[in-house]
């Protein structure tokens, strides 16, 4: 995202590769912590830090690589080809991308413990969580191939929209993906009694009586097959899940609206196709 | 530190307050984060966040005050007073200081589980958990002061050496000071087994059966009052209480010489006043 962005606003992309690897460094970092916090034994088909290792391993390892992706900035502040501006809102943008990562995560910690959370708190968690880093991701590109303040906020949408809509789509697909493609169970968010859209906008959208007895298939966090279709019949009846695909299908018109503005290019194609096979995507 | 190596380089310590903060809440996320992984207790006479809350909150805590420091750096890069240049060295030597603290953090819980830790890699240890947040604290307060080079590196020599004898007193005043000064009870290192300057010189000035005991009784962690007795006993007998006194005196004496470089001023006096407390202290 960061390489592309650069491209599509006219930068050189071998000029976004240190930045690029920040990124990919920062949510390396996010990760380790994330499966600590998660308790997760794997992580891309391997043993996860903590797993292998052991906790204060995977602490320490995470603060490294989280100092080791600030270092990588430090690059742009020593290249006499940036401005001391651009370089300095390259680190605000990091920095304040990082801090609303921890945030969302501090938000999703708490949502395990709650059953109360609306579809709009729900979406402020998953902008934060997931969203900002692809936000930030496209922002920092779009700063280093020196782009106009318009350009860059545009560049910023297409990655805060594409990004929630992504997270929207796998809380759909873990409902009703194809199982073959998606390679998971379905409804092991609802097996979990994991916070989604489906579930934070079912709650809002059913009588007592079924909102009841969703919540409590949900709270027990061990739904049996019946119950999972069920959720799965109620998130159907009541409109949940065409308003998760409107949802979905809006964000993404939002990214294309912003890419929109750009001139042709083949970093634009490159999104467009991007967006095209995120929209279609079975898994 | 921050403040005063700024207004010994002339500068307005006033302008030095984001850094000095930045400093701070990155020394408070360390500790967090040390605390998880030492299971301590408290902190401050407090109990510790782990504690009180959970590991979670404490792992995350941590990472947004870490965020959260480095976005204090940002100041520097929004103000017109400072150039490019100064900006990109604070953020380097911030950065490069926290990817230190981390190494040296990492290569202290690897000693705890070695035998032959030599004085030199604890010399190494101390210098990067310790000293180089001080030494990082100097030199940022005499970036900002727009000093040259030779001063900036003069600052944080003084930052360095103090920090490193700081250590060494800590681990001499737990072995021989007085316990109503020192607040803890004295030879708690030798009871905990922990790795020190004295443990680390004493087996490698020992003979072999005295080395062989010492050894044995550092490693079953749990030593009686007896045995504290004869490590204290062979820590004097084998010059190393003395040797750790010299050393003490040296790195003070180097602290002070880097300091004579500078005019006078009420931040020298300043400084000069705080290496004379802290070599005479009995806590």
């Amino acid at each position: 995202m960061v390489l592309t962005s650069c491209g599509l606003c006219n930068g050189n992309t071998a000029d976004a590769l240190h930045a690029a690897a920040a990124v990919e460094t920062l949510h390396t970092f996010t990760l380790l912590h994330d499966d600590i916090m998660d308790n997760a034994d794997s992580r891309r088909g391997y043993q996860t830090v903590h797993k292998k290792w052991d906790t204060n391993t995977a602490i320490l390892s995470g603060d490294a690589l989280f100092a080791f992706s600030y270092g990588l900035i430090d690059y742009y502040g020593k290249s006499p080809d940036y401005t001391k501006e651009q370089y300095a809102r390259l680190n605000h943008v990091f920095v304040d991308a990082t801090r609303i990562v921890c945030e969302g995560q501090a938000r999703d910690m708490e949502f395990e413990t709650r059953t109360d959370v609306s579809v709009d708190e729900y979406m402020l968690m998953i902008e934060q969580k997931t969203a900002t880093l692809l936000q930030a991701s496209m922002q920092i590109g779009a700063i280093i191939a020196g782009a106009p303040d318009e350009l860059i906020q545009k560049c910023g949408e297409i990655g805060l929209k594409a990004g929630i809509a992504f997270q929207i789509q796998d809380d759909l697909l873990d409902a009703v993906g194809d199982p073959s493609k998606f390679g998971k169970k379905p409804g092991g968010d609802i097996i979990a009694g994991k916070k989604t859209y489906l579930s934070a906008l079912a709650l809002q959208l059913t009588p007592s009586e079924i909102r009841a007895e969703l919540s409590s298939i949900l709270q027990q966090k061990k739904a049996t097959d019946q119950q999972v279709d069920f959720a799965i019949k109620v998130y159907r009846d009541y409109g949940v899940l065409e308003a998760a695909e409107n949802a979905i299908s809006d964000l993404y018109t939002q990214a294309r609206n912003a890419l929109s503005t750009f001139e042709n290019s083949i970093y634009k194609d490159e999104i467009n196709s991007l967006l095209d096979q995120l929209m279609i995507r079975e898994h």
